[in-house]
């Protein structure tokens, strides 16, 4: 069970605050992605720096590393990583179908290979459930089947129904706490009559939270914002919601103006793990060779130590030099950016001022340009 | 020009302080190894406060990428990286005998291609003088040449000669100023007569401090400290003696003992990275499968972030699975660890107590022994 409040909204814009076992949400959200127990090449205490509230874990991961009986065993996934706040993990359904080997999706629910050792895995339902519960998520995600992109009707209507009976083994199976929740996964792909089908189903079986699954898969953003255009207006308005693996700037802004208040995405970890940061001017490029001599900081506008402490001249050294600290400083940024644009979006909200942020944020970063 | 005060004595160990134009080091010191503009894995401030005074940077890998040149533009190296305390600089000769492509010793100096890109570069007395002056290095290493061990006396003698003549042309082409200093380098191998003539020579050319170089490539710790019995007392008193590449902390508390200020390694931050990890009960392997389940700390007896925040469990986890945040945490500890043994050492020698220090430390840590 988990408190849900919203504040502020404006059109279809939500400004809200989720309460979980461990802490406050202020949402609209964005959660960085620690996916075997660590948000890449951050400490925890600065991931929190960074303004970020929640985070997400991923449950195919550690169940195969280093499994949910140990996290158990160490008292939880907060205690073991050494994050105090929520957490959020996936249910593992989608990373199964993406990363595993050979696997025989059935009734009961996937089996299939490790992508590290070949060792043979179950996941269902209730297993599902049960990893969720051992990791001690204050969110847990129902267990899904996410088909690939594109697909025609017959097999997204399919895959949506078999998500939709195990969306009811999930809420069957999930043990309902104070501050703990379980969220449904809206799925359909790109059909309005399919995502409205489901939303329909998720809404009988009653969820605390409901997520919108199979988006971000390569549709581009004009088609995702085209299923967003609807698919909130089909859900409860007193429940927070949760686009999955979203996304770009300019994704994440135009979701919350179609009524989604939850974000994850590895874009800014990977980003900056590969040279690229995201700042007030547009996406950079610390690979490229016309910033070994420029002095000034990555982001004038930006607090993080990146921005304060170093020039573009150095990032760019260190990123050639394949140092590690190049990871730590570009990540640490690249969060950073993502946490004061989501600050940006609750205050525009707050003053009733999101409409004039959104069109002009839009036509700004409608390409999340590079530089 | 550096000012050097010892304060205690214990037999040949000292206890002293150096003043340079970017702050001062108590000594004995270890310096941590920021090779390309980076102590690897490390944010500058985290590594001041494992209680580090004083780092290295490597002429070598500087002078390649991103050039001397380039750093002078940006201010010196202790702004290009963002570390306001000293800093010494070695003079590129070692590394250019280990890492570069093929080259040629002439009596001018080096000529070596870059490991880097095979371009041709040339490293003189003269031009390391110009690169350290470039990087603003606090404390500049003399230019010198050394042989691989084993070699013969002659080869020793050699080279050892050749390393005198640009020791001298390194002190001509020194830019003297307050607060900076030039080291020689005594060479030698492992020939008493060879050490007392390289020293011999250097204090009459006359430098800010004495380095002993040669060591720690091979020949073992007994052999090391023969070495250290006698090359000590062939160089002033009242000027600071650095063991070049020293070493393992037995190595460091043995060379103390043998009357040497200050040292430099990359032992901590490289072994941090490889899973292995200096504590109070010896080396321990992080990557055996023994620690997964271990709910106690790396070392209890550590204020680090790894100590203070983590399990052995979890770090043996981040390790398995090659994340960053295991050379972060692994190298934090290492560091720590070394900078707390030279405050012990220090420590021991204000209260005259060096001597029962330095016994119990190598009856405990002579094999510096794996857990």
């Amino acid at each position: 069970m988990l408190k849900f409040t919203l504040s502020h909204t404006e059109k279809k814009a939500r400004r809200g605050c989720l309460e979980t076992a461990h802490g406050i949400v202020q949402t609209p959200a964005f959660m960085p992605v620690g996916t075997v127990g660590s948000v890449k090449a951050m400490l925890p205490e600065s991931v929190r720096e960074t303004g970020a509230e929640i985070i997400l874990g991923n449950t195919y991961h550690l169940m195969l590393r280093p499994t949910a009986e140990r996290v158990a065993r160490f008292g939880g996934l907060h205690r073991f990583m050494n994050w105090p706040g929520p957490i959020l993990t996936d249910s593992g359904g989608f990373q199964v179908m993406s990363l595993s080997g050979l696997r025989k999706i059935t009734e009961e629910g996937v089996r299939f290979q490790s992508h590290l050792d070949g060792s043979t895995h179950m996941l269902s339902p209730e297993r599902s459930m049960d990893i969720q519960y051992l990791l001690d998520a204050d969110i847990t995600m129902a267990f899904d089947e996410c088909v690939s992109f594109p697909a025609d009707k017959q097999t997204v209507e399919k895959s949506m129904r078999r998500s939709m009976r195990w969306a009811a083994r999930s809420k069957a199976a999930f043990k309902d706490r104070q501050g703990y929740g379980l969220f449904g996964i809206v799925q359909g792909g790109m059909f309005r009559d399919l995502r409205a089908e489901s939303a329909e189903t998720l809404k009988k079986i009653g969820f605390d939270g409901y997520a919108i699954g199979g988006l971000a898969v390569g549709e581009g953003q004009e088609t995702m914002f085209q299923v967003l255009d609807y698919t909130p207006d089909f859900l409860p308005a007193d429940k927070p919601r949760y686009l999955m693996g979203v996304g770009r700037p300019s994704d994440i802004v135009g979701a919350v103006w179609r009524g989604v208040d939850m974000f994850d995405c590895v874009m800014p970890s990977r980003s900056g793990r590969t040279g690229q940061a995201f700042t007030s001017h547009g996406v950079l490029n610390l690979r490229n060779a016309r910033h070994a001599d420029d002095e000034t900081p990555l982001d004038e506008a930006c607090d993080c130590p990146a921005c304060r402490w170093y020039t573009r001249g150095y990032l760019h050294h260190l990123f050639r030099c394949g140092e590690i600290l190049s990871s730590m400083l570009l990540t640490w940024h690249n969060i950073r950016f993502y946490q004061n644009l989501m600050f940006q979006i609750r205050q525009a909200l707050e003053n009733g001022a999101f409409e004039p942020f959104y069109d002009q944020f839009m036509s700004r970063w409608q390409h999340d340009r590079k530089m």
